[in-house]
């Protein structure tokens, strides 16, 4: 049959066979629990208000909001009618907010109540927006100078609670909307259609993949403003997964508190929450016995980090990899069949790559030279080709540099073993090419920071007359250890860990890094402050 | 992405990313294991060698053979360029086999050498067949009046093991063709696009459905002439499961040998087959403790059988249903999260239930007044929708009676309870309707059917003037039993188990049910039997 590929059936399927099934929301003043039942007649009503004011398909709609039932209601109701969730991050400049608001075209935002300072503060620059949504209680009606303002709880009373969801949506029409929060320039859009939402839904539910599950209570700790939060809220409502949205301002505790009074059995965020629980775990006990897997992504999980979770408290963390551009899930980390007789220290090992790549998705790893050996050594660039993978930035001229030829140049260096599982070395743009070779800066980071002096190192490139380019490291030592940990001792700490072409040519002591608002390294800056330090000349491009 | 939903990618995954993965097959002469690289190899340069036959995009390759890894090459070689698979039913009368293959346009036939005198007996009057491949091993040539005929080895030996599967198919072209083998009538054709079997796929991977993962070791037992044996051989390739395909005339004991040997963790068939099973397992010990589930399909199983398959062997039993037209799978039988905590007897009711409607696909459950309620008692007619159901059979007038309004009437009535458990209850027409409620012929055999004396029990609905129609129970009895129960006891014996509404106005004793030659009941023979006996008027119409 010719039945398009929609979002509108995962809510149905949910509202009718997994109507008492639960999405819990922590608000700012406490927990708040909906039945699938009333998250399809309040989606619905929302989907009616919406095309109240003037909605119509294709158009953009904004969110600036936490993880909470009403951002999952305004995920459902707007690709359901056909309009275009934008989901903006919070965490973006003003600049970066005023661009991707006004690029994306919003015609409506849906704002959090304590959120609107960010809004208010930009407002006279939007110049397409008609109108603001403040979701928050009925009953508190904030004080705002932003206009025309709507209530939420208001417009959903007004709503229609038997609205129907239009089935005639051509299946490649735009659902979805997130822009890359790029660390030069301004953010890119990349546009998920209603296809692209539901084949990447259903892999999420795969038994090799991350197999969500009706029998899961999901706490999706990774933000609804970031990737679709994973694409978390379709799976887990398509699938009738109990949910748990941990709402504004989580913290390690209140993760752990919400993993242990809600028997949560599945969760996913960056490893940087990870680190942070852990540390809240040795602090105080909690009863994790319900988790069967804490999903990282984002970047690479440390090796320690993984072990302790494993040994210590019993809980497995399945590594994935994925971008804005992916939807995102790329690969993910689960032992083969064939490695479950392995010894703990060579599956921790295993586990501490990217993974493999999931059903549906074809890939290139392009080296110097074509595509490399899968010899887990061997290094290039990771290219992508498939039906959840964007195929362009939205109306932007940089689209160009990354989608040529049919494949999304991603960017990310990695290795590829011979039983297929990819590990990411590097971003192309920072890694080191010296003498034809490659040198990954992450794995020389790596490996000094696991040098009891040292506080960060990153290492940059150099501009080098004879080998092209060399490695420079840039080191932070503790406090403890400042005068006392010279650079020969770092390079001498390094050889057996490195081949020796790759031992940097010199080490610089820093007081910091600069970094991105997000914490990454800021490593253009540093390579050129480094590169003028040394008095090396940049080569004439 | 513009990416095509294909199937040649699932192929190309096993071959890249579980290379040493086995099939194991089960020929006259042995076992033969094959890896999913040498597949990859053997598969392309039958595609290759097709092409050299002049097999083109939309051609039609006819294969009759069993489960083994040369219809599975077949299975990716034929539609992965292009061409569509369609899986000619062995069992089919010369007649009907000669309908199906010219109403298909097969050019090439696929025949295993033990099927060659059901081709070599209707070659005369195929029409469209241009050539024949013998599928035997290269040493052994059949001796045959077929022609012009291949060996299939020696095609294989000649043909490119590197041929490139085509990209650019639209994922709407056919890729594979089953001829429903309908009671009365011609058998009526189904086609299966790249989309289709792609989706399908995909679906049986879901942790709620089959989980197949790359971890299992899958039996097909049901054959692969049948619904592309469910769809496993496409889902187990693309998730790189290592599979069992057990060959040529198997029995029960082949079974549980291959179950032992192969440490086999799911497999699937009808319920005769896991009935026969039963009687192996009670005569001779296997260890079976590698099945974590056996699935269950074409009709019901009986309660008893899932009972003692948990009880006695510690086998989870997993019903599911569907049919050629559904690709097939449409429910799948799994207790949800919060029928956990029933007792033993009360999980054995929902387990013999078909299940809920997976994901990806909608339905409605139509009784004479509109969509019935959710209640596990008011029967209505199955309708379905979705993106791997058939929208018409190919070339064929028969279509309208099936598929109006966009929906697959399944001619199948159903209750479904209020956890939207589906439980298949009767045929559409064989369905009693009595006074306007409905009255289920299923569920009387059942009943008589399990008191001691009876042997089988056929219920027919014969015309009344007052209520429309009414039931007349046909029963054989066991010989040790005959002349000594009565229309009367069995009547008494019926009274406590259904509504008295329901009880049989007649009770006729047989020598025996008429059967179709795949042992259903033939209903339709039985009541114009039953109704001339009688003495009762056909309505005119």
């Amino acid at each position: 049959m010719n039945v398009p590929l929609l979002v509108s059936p995962m809510l149905e399927r949910a509202e009718r066979i997994f109507p008492d099934k639960e999405i819990v929301s922590r608000m700012g003043n406490g927990i708040v629990r909906h039945t699938y039942r009333e998250l399809g007649r309040r989606t619905r009503r929302l989907s009616s208000a919406l095309e109240g004011l003037g909605v119509e398909k294709g158009d953009r709609v904004g969110t600036l909001a936490w993880n909470h039932h009403r951002h999952l209601e305004a995920y459902f109701a707007v690709p359901s009618m056909g309009a275009v969730l934008h989901t903006i991050n919070i965490r973006l400049s003003p600049e970066h907010l005023i661009y991707v608001i006004n690029h994306a075209g919003d015609k409506i935002l849906l704002v959090d109540e304590d959120l609107l300072p960010l809004v208010e503060a930009i407002r006279d620059r939007l110049t397409t927006v008609e109108a603001f949504i403040i979701m928050t209680d009925q009953n508190k009606w904030p004080d705002t100078s932003l206009t025309p303002v709507y209530s939420y709880e208001d417009l959903l009373e007004d709503g229609d609670p038997n609205y129907v969801f239009p089935k005639d949506l051509d299946e490649n029409t735009p659902a979805g909307m997130c822009y890359t929060s790029a660390t030069t320039g301004l953010p890119k859009g990349v546009v998920y259609t209603q296809r692209s939402i539901y084949l990447h839904s259903l892999c999420m539910g795969l038994a090799d993949t991350l197999a969500i599950s009706e029998a899961d209570t999901c706490l999706s700790v990774v933000p609804m403003f970031h990737v679709n939060a994973w694409g978390l809220p379709f799976a887990c409502t398509w699938f009738g997964t109990k949910q748990v949205l941990p709402g504004p301002r989580m913290t390690p505790r209140v993760i752990a508190e919400l993993i242990q009074s809600e028997r949560v059995t599945v969760t996913g965020g960056v490893p940087t929450i990870w680190i942070a629980l852990l540390k809240e775990l040795e602090e105080h006990p909690y009863d994790l016995s319900s988790l069967r897997g804490l999903l990282c992504g984002g970047s690479a999980v440390p090796k320690e980090v993984l072990r302790t979770f494993e040994e210590k408290y019993g809980v497995s963390v399945v590594h994935a990899y994925g971008m804005t551009e992916t939807s995102p899930l790329v690969t993910v980390s689960r032992l083969k069949s064939c490695q479950q007789r392995l010894s703990p220290g060579e599956q921790l090992e295993i586990k501490s790559k990217q993974g493999i790549v999931i059903p549906g998705l074809e890939f290139r790893v392009v080296g110097a030279s074509g595509d490399i050996a899968w010899d887990g050594k061997e290094m290039g660039e990771l290219f992508l080709r498939g039906p959840w993978i964007a195929d362009g930035y939205y109306n932007d001229d940089r689209s160009t540099e990354a989608f040529r030829d049919g494949w999304l140049h991603t960017g990310d260096v990695v290795t590829i073993d011979p039983e297929g599982f990819i590990k990411i070395m590097d971003r192309t743009k920072d890694l080191i090419k010296s003498g034809g070779e490659w040198i990954s800066s992450v794995d020389l980071e790596n490996a000094l920071m696991a040098h009891e002096g040292v506080y960060e190192a990153a290492v940059v490139a150099v501009p080098h007359e004879k080998w092209q380019e060399r490695p420079v490291a840039c080191v932070v030592l503790k406090e403890a250890y400042k005068g006392k940990v010279s650079a020969e001792d770092l390079l001498e700490f390094l050889k057996p860990q490195v081949a020796k072409w790759w031992l940097p040519d010199e080490v610089i002591f820093l007081d910091q890094i600069p970094k991105t608002s997000v914490g990454k390294f800021l490593k253009r800056e540093l390579r050129e402050r480094v590169t003028e330090s040394l008095g090396v000349q940049e080569p004439v491009e």
